[in-house]
């Protein structure tokens, strides 16, 4: 049998990139990374070609020998992962990472696929931001329809009165108005879509954030049953099955207790799945990998409950953390930072009081972190 | 809180060296390796300094900016790892290096420190070879005392009259003759200590060999119990506390169901051990890196049932392996060559009947790949 080594080219260099390197080398596989820092996390892992995500010759150029070429962000001009694709098959397709680029393209699209989200309204300008607050009510939230992440580029309208102040503030671009979800939780689904129309999806988990970025995952959600499990996959696959997507994907949920609605998609291995690392018989990035080269999908289930904690702007100490049970330690190797993410504790354990004292234990260390 | 990044040097470059890399990086550690090959598995992992396993000046480049210096093969001179201390701090220490290196040194250490082995006797001539096969009778087995791996270097003497034709085959060189075992089952221990003296051990596992190569390893070992637990860590135990070993060791042992000999120290994450990826809730690589950079150690519990089937000579196809429940796929990134290792499958399930259909189906594809 001849020896063929795959070769992963990855838009994007962060830890995402840094964690699919980790996994797809145990698998055999070669990866090349184009970030715009040299001493991006995902250097450890395999070859960087240095250069901005807009470069589309860089772009060719990490993709050069690469038998499949994919992103691990969903800021990557779709320009570039076309330009990519002149050198290699792209997976997930561009035309989804585009889509996942515009909120308000975002929407209409799960809508047209009948999958549910909050009301919403496109914004031009503040007559239109006027008239759609009118419709929806207050409290509202604008959203630019382009550039936000982690709570950026967002403004909550508490009455008619801020539309004047929201526009301002957002800058006056092109924006899509939702009204306000009065949820009881966030959720969100992983799930996985093989090159032979396979689809997976991992338990659905419960995020927490602070200041707008993810704090802490719950796997699986509590009360998670069948129902609430299905009804999430219905929010995700009727996308998957419509792009005919390959790789993992995730979707942000909002539960009210009554109904789901989809808020985001991430076209992309996400921060909320990294628990599938331990906790999960196939890890998300092993899947993505495994989806992306054309092979077997493995087995979404999970081995045990999971609480992952989200390390922001400075990392505990190694051994403080390597000491509690149960505790999985990751870091990224970035520079600390304000409101980075730097890296991440995963916590697994059978047992539920073992595994709730351990997460506390690590939260206090990862909060009594400092720069 | 100061951002330090730890950094080890590993003398060799080999698939333990890679899979080192690959459980430290999530911890964020960097690594450097020293290796004769320009294409060592480990390079996809860390920095690689080409150059012989006895150049102590690219050994001490190797060591360059690492915070400990360890090694992945017990070929490594003694000599080289002491020169890279000139650097770093080495762990294990060289002088248990050294004391694996001849099977002579090895056995009179184990004796020393009470553990049992075979009945066995120096061998540096003819005459002594006679007198020796005279002592022990036959079967008997002489091993040169220095390079043998995998089988080699070894001859079964049946009957006096082999003498003049067993001194022939191993080269007239110092060697040491052993009373034939007429053993059970192979079983080895794996066990890690770490820099405060924290002694764990991993279940005992049971070895299948196929041309003196290891084929098989099951973990645990059938009908593990706690007795038989304690006796294996009798014969690492007191090793590794004389020594004030810092790392992971192997054991080998012959079960002739009365009693556990020792046969064979590996003073380094061992072959045997690497069912740990999956199947324990922390594996020999991750707690080798924490024992040499002080860490604390992680739980060597196991987490699952799991079987480890070498893949030697040949790989088979990804996608087939990939197929088959609880099966994780491992390719070193090596050429095929007759007799190397290449790579390894671990099969994992809780439930007997299918972790044995798994292996079955595993073996088939493993045996059926060819060069």
């Amino acid at each position: 049998m001849p020896c063929v080594t795959e070769r992963i080219a990855v838009l994007g260099g962060g830890q995402l990139g840094r964690m699919l390197g980790l996994a797809g080398i145990p698998l055999g596989v070669e990866f090349g990374f184009l970030d715009p820092s040299g001493s991006a996390p995902a250097g450890a892992v395999g070859d960087l070609v240095v250069g901005a995500l807009d470069d589309q010759v860089a772009a060719r150029k990490a993709a050069d020998g690469a038998s499949v070429v994919t992103f691990e962000w969903e800021g990557v001009p779709a320009a570039t992962a076309r330009a990519a694709g002149d050198v290699a098959p792209v997976h997930p397709s561009p035309a989804v990472l585009e889509l996942s680029q515009d909120r308000l393209v975002e929407k209409q699209a799960l809508r047209a696929l009948g999958v549910p989200t909050a009301d919403f309204r496109a914004v031009d300008d503040q007559p239109s931001l006027r008239a759609a607050i009118e419709e929806l009510g207050t409290p509202a939230v604008c959203k630019t329809r382009r550039g936000g992440y982690d709570g950026k580029g967002q403004h909550l309208l508490r009455s008619p009165a801020d539309v004047d102040a929201a526009w301002a503030v957002l800058g006056g671009v092109p924006s899509i108005v939702e009204a306000f979800v009065p949820f009881r939780r966030e959720l969100s689904v992983v799930a996985v879509r093989g090159a032979d129309g396979t689809f997976s999806s991992w338990p659905v988990v419960e995020n927490e954030h602070r200041d707008g970025i993810l704090r802490v995952t719950r796997a699986p959600a509590p009360g998670l049953d069948r129902d609430l499990q299905d009804r999430a996959e219905a929010c995700i696959r009727p996308l998957l099955d419509a792009h005919d997507y390959v790789g993992v994907c995730c979707i942000e949920l909002f539960d009210t207790g009554d109904a789901l609605l989809a808020n985001e998609i991430a076209p992309r291995v996400h921060n909320s799945g990294h628990w599938t690392i331990e906790g999960s018989h196939t890890s998300q990035f092993e899947n993505h990998v495994r989806a992306v080269l054309g092979w077997p999908l493995g087995p979404t289930t999970s081995r045990t409950p999971a609480v992952m904690v989200n390390c922001i702007g400075a990392m505990p100490r190694h051994a403080e953390v390597l000491a509690v049970p149960g505790a999985h330690l990751h870091d990224y190797g970035k520079a600390p930072r304000r409101g980075r993410k730097l890296g991440h504790v995963t916590i697994v354990g059978d047992e539920q009081v073992a595994l709730s004292s351990a997460t506390c234990r690590v939260l206090a260390l990862v909060d009594g972190a400092t720069l």
